[in-house]
């Protein structure tokens, strides 16, 4: 077969590229990762003067490129997969998971529409539904749920929603221009993802209200519904409220149930985001943070933060598809099929029109690791993260800027910010693990957070010796 | 390391599964697709049934969950990779960008941010830039290249710079309603992604026009010009248009460079999408399609259709970055990084904020074809189609409904529509070959794009004869 070579690969080749690069991930992952800093080194433009300025003429052999990766690629990694990453959020990935990649890839299928991949739509309509089963969530999602790409792209659909529930198939026609402006809400700690959707919708980053949060930098019902109540006498439109379990800053939890029924009262569409924190909800014992949840309109968590699968990996529920749907839904001629009615054709779900098969993978995950080998998992994490937290208490050096419900310790050293800014830089420069910043109360805060699937007390225990060295080295 | 088991899965469990995967996806590619029925033959709610109504609690081996894949899921999958797939377009995988998905997989990086894996950042650069030269685009777009998830996104993020262009920061901060409608222009036969990016944007679906075409579906210049003076005497706001080369019904080549010179006598902003075709452009005889693209603001096509590179990877460039930046930039304290100025941080210029290392994939198959394999391949693909053609329009039960200047045939038999539809029927029902349809002036048309992998002129013989062999059973 040698004219339908892919590049200079032929099957055997691929095997052999396979074979080794199956073993080369499992070293990597087990062993390896943690040899390399965790923050990559280099410094801005490294790479590209190394690579040649044009795509070769003649194609190259797999050794080649390999042996390229090794020495150009990997240093400008930045190791997500370490046991030391507690920068951002996690993004674990698992063995399962990349085998769920692996096979998507190979299959090489679009699943736009069902007849475009059966499989592909029924099996994340199913998996999707297992989730609201073993995580406790509200019966009303079942049957809405469809993976998008991130926890921004939901919360995106989630605010069209919202719009679509106001300026209906008018505001879908003609444009949202009518009316008095549109005005969602959101706690002045959540994701910044809400400003970026209404700056797309054309809603406008100022109708984006921040609602100030209280001592834990949750969202105050309180002060939601006076800004709503003030809006509507200044004739604006109030439309969407997002609720956050667990604010990327600090893991700040805004209480749901109060605000659901400040959203009922004003009929207002609300969204709750658990992008990192919803994998928890897995252990009954941490439900309580979605209490609540009821009254959500729409709700998303990301698979690929913190349960073992592979990004791209958000799970989006809402209760009402249809809204999704007169949203987004366009229908040319060449992707018109003859289904049966009441099939589900995901493309009017998001923004795409294509889609990989993104199901198998967290099939793959949630029947290899079982529910109670998560459950396990995200207990040991948050047990270490509030050991570690326990650490930060008891030594007078150090002192805690949030609770810690979860996997997030938000912590400073006692000393100025640029002190806590130089601690930081010292220990991702070291390499030997990495951590990010934000701002609580104006005040210069590290967050430490723990998640990745290879994560153990030792390492968290080295990570704490660490810090506690790189603050003696700043005192001297 | 009992106690990190991925799931029920050490790693020796992941290398054999893994090695075992590899070789099924040679198999499938090399031999076993050809034996399946290509669009899948199963009804509506097929799979979920057969499927547990809730995850399982503990953990399964991998024996079990790959056995439930191979019977359970496979018979619900369409099968894209199929050298009989002749429906929608292309979705041509290969060896080195099936692993350079794997790669991606186990590293797990996420390339939102510069500082989160640089090497993500810029590898993805370079090999854009290389497609710049490869395929003689204007060099305005070097530097100026990002991977986008499909066209449709791109399209949406091309519209939201048109948008940004004309109402600037105050549009981003106070939303769109306050000026006159916007609008934006595209020909009624180009892709139905402008008017879904138009209702999510809150430009809405009626102020897409939708300029009318010429005898072979492209988009009259004179129509457009037209079409702009009229809206501007209206008082509205004119502020996009987008020309397609090879749109998805026909494959209609919209006249770039006269559509340009009218953006410019208005300063519209172009957007030219070459979603399928655009990879031809790597073939100099065929470049003159894409006459007049120095006039565009922004350019895309997709590698994953066309070019032997998984999906996603939509090849998007801007020639002024910054207009995307400023439509889409927040940046909370969490996300703040210390770099150097000049850094590109990718997630700025899409929708979501996450993302996957899709360039490894992309440098690996430019790498393992090298320019000469691709072009080689593009050519074999566009002499097929041609070939295909030749044979319609020798036979006088059949009719050619539109030019074929690529890998695409829109054909029907002479018959009412009806047959026609029932021929595309039984030759998919029948599961040896796939095609789609569209409607052309008022027409039912077949549509047979040839742009597989392994698609070979003796599958397209078949084919052939298969189409004739329907034709006699529907003559009976």
């Amino acid at each position: 077969m040698t004219e339908h070579l892919h590049g200079n690969m032929s099957s055997e080749d691929f095997r052999r590229a396979g074979h080794a690069m199956i073993d080369w991930i499992a070293d990597y992952l087990d062993r390896d990762v943690a040899r390399y800093p965790v923050r990559s080194q280099v410094e801005p433009g490294w790479l590209r003067p190394q690579l040649p300025a044009s795509a070769p003429e003649s194609g190259e052999s797999w050794e080649a490129i390999w042996t390229d990766f090794e020495t150009k690629i990997l240093p400008g990694v930045t190791h997500w997969q370490s046991p030391h990453f507690y920068a951002y959020f996690p993004a674990n990935v698992s063995y399962p998971a990349i085998l769920g990649e692996l096979l998507s890839a190979g299959l090489g299928v679009n699943g736009m529409l069902w007849a475009t991949s059966p499989a592909a739509t029924e099996l994340e309509t199913h998996v999707l539904d297992w989730l609201v089963d073993a995580m406790d969530l509200p019966p009303h999602f079942k049957g809405g749920g469809v993976i998008q790409d991130t926890a921004s792209s939901a919360s995106l659909c989630a605010l069209l929603c919202a719009r679509e529930q106001v300026t209906g198939y008018v505001g879908v026609r003609d444009g949202t221009g009518g009316g008095a402006p549109l005005r969602a809400y959101v706690s002045e700690h959540a994701h910044s993802s809400i400003e970026k959707a209404a700056m797309i919708l054309g809603i406008g980053s100022s109708n984006v209200i921040a609602i100030p949060g209280d001592e834990t930098h949750a969202m105050r019902p309180g002060a939601l519904r006076k800004a709503i109540e003030q809006d509507l006498r200044q004739g604006l439109r109030p439309c969407f409220v997002c609720a956050t379990i667990g604010t990327t800053s600090s893991l700040a939890m805004d209480p749901v149930d109060a605000i659901g029924k400040v959203c009922r009262e004003h009929d207002l569409w609300l969204h709750v985001d658990a992008a990192m924190a919803g994998t928890a909800l897995i252990c009954p014992e941490f439900r309580a943070m979605a209490d609540g949840l009821s009254y959500a309109d729409s709700y998303c968590f990301n698979p690929h933060k913190w349960m073992f699968t592979n990004f791209d990996c958000d799970a989006f529920y809402v209760c009402d598809p249809s809204r999704l749907i007169r949203a987004m839904s366009i229908m040319p001629e060449y992707l018109k099929t003859a289904d049966a009615d009441g099939v589900i054709n995901y493309r009017d779900w998001h923004i795409p029109l294509g889609r990989r098969f993104r199901a198998l993978k967290l099939w793959f995950v949630l029947r290899s690791f079982g529910i109670e080998g998560i459950r396990a998992r995200i207990r040991e994490h948050v047990a270490l993260a509030r050991e570690f937290a326990s650490w930060i208490d008891a030594d007078d050096r150090f002192e805690r800027c949030a609770p810690c419900d979860l996997n997030l310790v938000c912590f400073r050293m006692v000393g100025s910010d640029d002190e806590n800014r130089r601690l930081m830089s010292s220990l991702n420069d070291a390499g030997q693990m990495y951590l990010t910043h934000t701002i609580l109360d104006g005040r210069f805060v590290l967050r430490l957070c723990i998640g990745q699937t290879t994560t153990t007390r030792q390492h968290v225990q080295q990570a704490w010796a660490w810090i506690q060295g790189a603050t003696g080295g700043l005192a001297d």
